[in-house]
């Protein structure tokens, strides 16, 4: 495709971001076999600079053309490299719409593999696609579109909304709720049963898990992760919110709206965020803690108490980040700061008997 | 149900707890439907308060009647806003059986599924559900009213005892022995090999598994968790332990009886506990570690030396709760700290040149 | 087998650290039935001493035979007790390479299971052993000698080389390169997609990931592990790359020969890293992270910048480990530092005031 077809199929996209190009270099446009990383781009590949420590890869790159950020400087570099350009607010956006004009991901054809096992009171909408050995059980409501790769194993009971796809060996447990466009990725289990046991003298006594776990509209989830189902009530991740391989939700967690939770995050029971929350790796939160409105969380940050609307934690326990970086350089400094008060506590000693020497000699004086 | 009906049928439970009731009110006998989340109840429904914060969901809750701890003023409220409630020592615990009697799990019919793949040398209990898919390979023995999802595989010459419950898609290795009354939730692995090579100058050396795991009766294990066998001996889950999702335990780990392991919890090889252990999520421990009876850890914890018994432990590297609260309270402040030594550093120096000022006078003094 | 077959068929490895033994005693040569934990060894049975507090139980072992380091007190203690003792560099080497004499780890015949469910346009090599239950889909090359066990799904277009083996549950994603001699684990997820989102005002809009994944040979992967495939470009393991259970390979990750990766590891999204690098359990790395050969990092470590090479890190944010073991001592003595510090400044107020009272009685005398 030519770097100007691409071009005006991107803008033709709603998204606003691509409508304010700052222009482009209209007499270079090659012909594009495919999206590259710029630091691997070969010849005939189209890739994009965020800006930042990327920007030295202008000069460097064999890509043939570039989606760059809006920075004079770096539209006059390509062009003296040959490299074809558009210039955009959001260059990693426009890149990821490029990409699907060159890939179509893997998608089986619809129809219903024949080592299927399915409930005959189970119901599938128009368009599925059902893979092999794919087991979906009594009462389960399957929407329109809908794609189930190999090994999924579906409980009793559990509806799923138009165009959802189940990726190989993820596990949906009874009652669960899982809306339109939605994504589970291989391994996943959802609906599984809470972590609930009450101690008593006698041993551990099980709490039955009774609740059922709800994925809104356009969730996605990782491979691996675990959503578990609660005692009572609900577990519910709303709509348009993505989690990372390995993630651990608890019983009762109430996930707000577009909310991205990264790689092995884990929320224990009855934690709840607002909208727009960012979670970095491996970012662990205690039992019913709230998370505010976009609030965000370091790789790794423990939250023990609720996050303010916005706060960006780091640590474990959390603080703002500001603090976390200030305290986190400090603490490599702590031998020096030892030391430190150790030759402080000495020279405080000196000078504790540099004081009675005088003292001494004002008696001295005074008694003349 | 009637409420009065419930109550007698949880008191006619064995467990103490729910013998010493300090009485409810009699008037009230609403019908029952179900069990809820106190803050989320339906009307019609029964619902628990444990105490602390939650207690002033009694103000607001619509449920029908309440499972309360033994405390007055709480009956008083129930009673005016016209909650029927029962007041006990343990309010969690009657709650977890009051689920019991409204909610029954979902459990496939016994009987074989033809798609199930059964090597002619495995022994298969009276009772056994086994589910579509599932592949049990030679010389696997498994008890009676043994339930296997869909999905399951079973590598040769495991031990399963009776009424066990393997959830979809988890895979036990060969050999593993696994005792009655567990359950192995989706996607587990048991069995499989540690993790283990040797660093040579050609390369890393494979140390082949040959060990086995155990896991004794009762044991719960956790979506996606994964219990590996050892190069030599076993590895051994003691009775009555429950691992959450997400787990991972290590060759030739012991973890003792009755013990509770959260989320993403790793133990490294060999580390071994006594009972009661409770380690809360993303706790690790490094190699060989010991923790006592009844020691606990908060989450996150990383456990690098041995855990006396009793021990509460927090941090990384664990210290006593006490001390990490202390401390992780001061690290917040060290900027502060970090200023107020160099304000005490410059008064310091103020304070020797008044000292050296003073000495030039009483050295004039004493010339005179 | 007889101890002195047994040395004899393990000094015939071509492993140079076998070679230089120190000897052993002669005079006792007993049969021996199999490898066992030194502390846990049944009389019949061969075990190893790798030094330091192990060696301890030279003197409580009911091992037959034992594998020593290079000694002396060592051999006569283990002489004194009746224990057949070889003493070699290498103790926990040989005793890998004495475990493979004894073990034949369980391997499925070859053939293809009637129940696995093929496409036409895949290829298998020559000695293929395909469990029940799996599903091949088109274009996929399986190289000789190749071993899947059951309930495995393998995307289309994959290439796996020889002899590697696939246990069960695990998925292989479309396009995704696996070498020979790899082993990936139970419910392992390979080339899955990216985490790849770009924010806009209407909500996420998702990166196609278009990219493949490699693993070169000898890679082992880990239960339940994942590593995802990039939007562009390549996630590659280089040869002979060890990942533990659950660990997490983000998009564009390149991890060189030799490194091993300890459960529960997650490294974010372009994260480069040298030969031979060795990270501790649940450590985790930031986005485009770079760590040079031979680093280390200990649990739990939190890597936010690069690392240099042979650097051995620890504590989060990492700092070199000399800096961490001081620091974290310190951390735990904050309260007492706090208290020093108060003291100090009393203190310091106290000569403050002894100064002034000089000060006037100076100026008195100076007046007189």
């Amino acid at each position: 495709m030519k770097f100007s077809q691409l071009i005006l199929q991107l803008k033709a996209d709603p998204l606003e971001a691509n409508q304010n190009s700052l222009g482009s270099n209209p007499h270079l446009d090659p012909d594009l076999t495919g999206a590259a990383p710029v630091e691997a781009a070969p010849p005939g590949t189209l890739s994009y600079i965020e800006g930042g420590k990327f920007a030295a890869q202008i000069s460097t790159t064999t890509a043939s053309a570039l989606i760059l950020p809006q920075h004079e400087p770096f539209q006059i570099q390509a062009t003296q490299r040959g490299i074809a350009w558009i210039s955009v607010a959001a260059p990693r956006l426009m890149f990821a719409q490029a990409i699907a004009l060159f890939y179509t991901p893997f998608h089986p054809a619809p129809g219903i593999h024949p080592t299927a096992v399915i409930d005959p009171t189970a119901t599938i909408g128009a368009g599925a696609a059902v893979g092999a050995h794919v087991v979906i059980q009594a009462g389960v409501k399957l929407g329109d579109g809908i794609c189930i790769h190999p090994n999924v194993v579906i409980y009793p009971n559990v509806q799923i909304g138009d165009r959802t796809l189940l990726h190989a060996n993820c596990v949906i447990h009874e009652r669960t709720q899982i809306g339109a466009d939605c994504v589970i990725h291989s391994g996943a289990a959802i609906g599984s049963e809470g972590f609930g046991f009450v101690p008593t003298s006698q041993g551990w006594v099980k709490m039955q898990q009774s609740g059922y776990t709800v994925l809104e509209d356009k969730v996605e989830v990782g491979c691996n992760s675990a959503i578990d189902r609660p005692a009572v009530g609900e577990t519910r991740i709303a709509r348009d919110t993505k989690l990372d391989n390995l993630v651990h939700i608890a019983h009762n967690c109430y996930i707000g709206e577009g909310c991205a939770l990264a790689a092995q995050v884990g929320l224990a029971g009855g934690v709840k965020t607002g909208k727009g929350v960012i979670l970095g790796g491996q970012v662990g939160a205690a039992n019913l803690t709230y998370i505010g409105d976009r609030a965000q969380a370091g790789a790794k940050a423990g939250l023990h108490g609720n996050v303010a609307a916005g706060a960006v934690m780091m640590g474990n326990p959390a603080t703002p980040y500001k603090t976390f970086l200030k305290s986190s350089a400090i603490y490599n400094r702590l031998p020096e700061m030892q030391q430190s008060m150790k030759q402080m506590q000495q020279k405080l000693e000196e000078l504790q008997r540099q004081i009675q020497a005088l003292e001494g000699k004002a008696d001295v004086l005074c008694d003349d």
